[in-house]
């Protein structure tokens, strides 16, 4: 970059040569056998909830081999109620860390930035219904198939490589870049919340999640809970007597598709999420009800998620879903039968947020979108998610930019998940120009500190 | 008895004198606090399914200290499948076993007697809903608490006690007498089955269930399925690209509904099933499904079980049942964007039975009822039971006439089960003086062997 102040924010190209911007995007092509290597070795681990510790040692030894300030970093669920960055923790965490990496630039002119990926997968339903064994990582023409293949270790991978391409290119970045490997993206975004409540800030965050190539530019709040009902237990030679507590948690559920609705219905008034289908989706993922094939049964859980609008606060979506469902209880003749349903919060408890068109860092993501691709062929597109993302706690919590911006996947969550390996390559090409316009570059062979391109 | 022979079935009463009888009953009350006591100690085992070893060691001894010939049965799995009394089963029962007591007599010249009851008890559900502990039994004023006080232990202890009532008074049954203290009655039968399977037989079988001091006249028969559901998962923000399997599921047991209607309706015209309400009684016991609070749920298995009428087959009953989710599967919007729901029979799959009116093991029940009670109160009432009983498989697999009599109770299988103390009493009563007329008795004191009464 020119020798602007890092918070000069300036929009114009650097004096980067166009031969060394060529040099990076090659060192991505020539690196990307290795990285391939290397995301199949994270999605050889089984990093569900609590399991992330091999991961995590996976990545700290990758960080600590390129020579990065490398920290462990615990959870301190003491801030869990205190910073509003936390969400409700239901687990121990004492398998489940952070790994910081930091790059600490000889010379420091530039806007920092934060990498952030998130290491934790989820289930993978049964894994007969897999074309593969779905922690083998399987590649199958263009697709690298596994769990969390897409969601998120591909991003992982490519801003992890954009980095190594950069040095690579005998390029140094003259701002402070931390890549943080996160835990807990999937159910409370407690991982990203400690590295934010620990202090970790920058200009900006990049979160290389599956999102088609596109920039996120607004997403879902999101709120999940427990909802536990309870019945009155029978023998079935006098169902009449008892309470399904079963009965009642469905017909609660066919209520709350109402709440759904409600919420789905206020989209028109909200910026972006005018076309989005199901803006709150109210998803049911677990239920557990009975004990006894021939009882009655005493008690039902279900657990799930319902999202809302950026601005809006969880807070407050919460006391309506608790009201609604007391209400619900107050007067549906099955469920007024039963003792009002306790609802807990069990995951992530969070507002959503937008990233205002117009931000120096959208500018300089959507240039280097262009010179990593063909600069004459169509420009980054934005679009919304209606779902959760650590990104959520950057912006709304410290307000640091946040970009999220990474490769094609499909099947996230479902079976068969799988990343296109072109678009990983060509989001890790995107994410290194990006780094170093946005953090700034000095030739690594130059003696003087000062001789910032 | 008189000196008729066994097989005579006379319904003519004994010479036992009024004197005796009055032993008997006098026998009953003296021993009454001790067999609270027992009762309780019978109640303290947790004796779930699959823990029924304690119980049965209680059992074994209580036997072998009377002088019964005792025997400790384990379940011979190769059975199942070949012999009709028994259902499919899904667990081991290496800890599970049955223990048959035999009085062998002197002289054996009246009529033989099992006495059934079953040892296992189904769970508990939330033990803080309870009053006192589940398996702390508690007294309070007539009633007995506790899992398995009312289902049925304290029928276990009615026939262990009518017996010890019997010699307590000086007399001897000249007939063989079974104990037969058994597992599985609440899921499969495979207890009660495993008993006949190997050859244990008799002229009648009573078994001490809770029927509030009625004679089951006729039962249900049962079948008992697991249905699993596959889905398609997805993640949130894109639900309609997955089917959630526990909506499915749920729709699925919606449609369930309408079998059970169907087959409601046909009580009609079957005998003694006019005024049973929900004779075919569908209950969903229990219910699991997906396995993370923000995916969309890939699999759900509910259980479950449905009744039907004796004479039916429950194989036809199956059949029906089988091709009713089939029709389902085609039809309905949802569940046809799923495979085919995987339908599993888990448990007891056995048809009903009746207790034609005018045997003479009801008529000599009868009197007992009336002569250990008021002999001027009402008769012994029958009625019908929509649910599955082990005396199913005596009458139907081996033709002995099934006597189902027992106490007062409430909330079986439901919160804060208990059984009532002075009907308890009654009925002990009823079947010490049942099985004196039944397999007739001689004085024990008395050195001639053929000295019977």
């Amino acid at each position: 970059m020119t020798n602007e102040a890092a918070n000069n924010r300036s929009p114009s190209r650097s004096t980067l040569s166009k031969a060394e911007r060529s040099r990076i995007l090659l060192a991505v092509d020539e690196a990307f056998e290795k990285q391939v290597a290397f995301l199949s070795e994270l999605v050889r681990c089984a990093s569900l909830r609590g399991q992330e510790a091999e991961v995590q040692e996976i990545m700290e030894a990758a960080l600590h081999e390129r020579g990065y300030l490398v920290d462990r970093q615990a959870i301190d669920t003491a801030l869990i109620g205190q910073h509003p960055a936390f969400s409700p923790a239901t687990v121990s965490y004492e398998n489940s860390w952070n790994v910081i990496g930091t790059h600490i630039p000889v010379v420091a002119q530039g806007r920092s930035l934060i990498l952030n990926a998130h290491v934790d997968v989820v289930p993978t339903g049964d894994p007969d219904r897999w074309q593969d064994p779905p922690f083998k990582p399987t590649r199958r023409g263009d697709w690298l198939y596994g769990r969390g293949s897409g969601d998120m270790k591909a991003g992982m991978s490519a801003a992890i490589f954009a980095l190594d391409a950069i040095k690579a290119a005998g390029l140094e970045l003259t701002a402070s870049v931390q890549i943080h490997s996160v835990v807990e993206e999937e159910i409370t975004g407690n991982g990203a919340a400690m590295a934010l409540a620990s202090g970790q800030t920058a200009d900006a965050v990049l979160i290389p999640e599956p999102t088609d190539e596109k920039l996120i530019r607004a997403n879902s709040g999101v709120i999940k809970f427990a909802v536990t009902v309870h019945g009155t237990p029978a023998h079935p030679r006098e169902v009449s007597s008892g309470v399904s507590a079963l009965e009642a948690a469905v017909r609660l559920i066919d209520h709350l598709r109402n709440l759904e609705a409600r919420w789905n219905e206020e989209q028109n008034t909200r910026p972006y999420f005018n076309d989005v289908e199901n803006p709150a989706a109210l998803t049911i993922g677990t239920i557990t009800g009975g004990e006894w094939i021939a009882s009655v049964p005493s008690s039902c859980r279900f657990e799930g998620r319902i999202g809302f609008y950026p601005g809006d606060k969880p807070q407050d979506r919460m006391k309506e879903f608790e009201a609604f469902v007391a209400t619900i209880a107050a007067d549906d003749p099955l469920v007024q039968r039963c003792p009002e349903p306790l609802v807990q919060w069990v995951g992530v408890v969070q507002p959503g947020y937008t990233l205002a068109p117009g931000s120096e860092a959208e500018s300089v993501l959507a240039q280097a979108y262009l010179d990593a691709n063909a600069s004459d062929g169509p420009s980054l597109e934005a679009c919304v998610m209606a779902a959760y993302l650590d990104a959520a706690l950057y912006t709304v919590h410290a307000g640091i930019p946040s970009l999220v911006y990474g490769p094609i996947a499909e099947k996230i969550h479902a079976i068969d998940e799988r990343v296109s390996l072109s678009s990983l390559r060509r989001v890790t090409k995107t994410i290194a120009l990006f780094a170093v316009e946005w953090c700034g570059v000095r030739r690594a062979s130059d003696k003087n500190p000062a001789a910032v391109i």
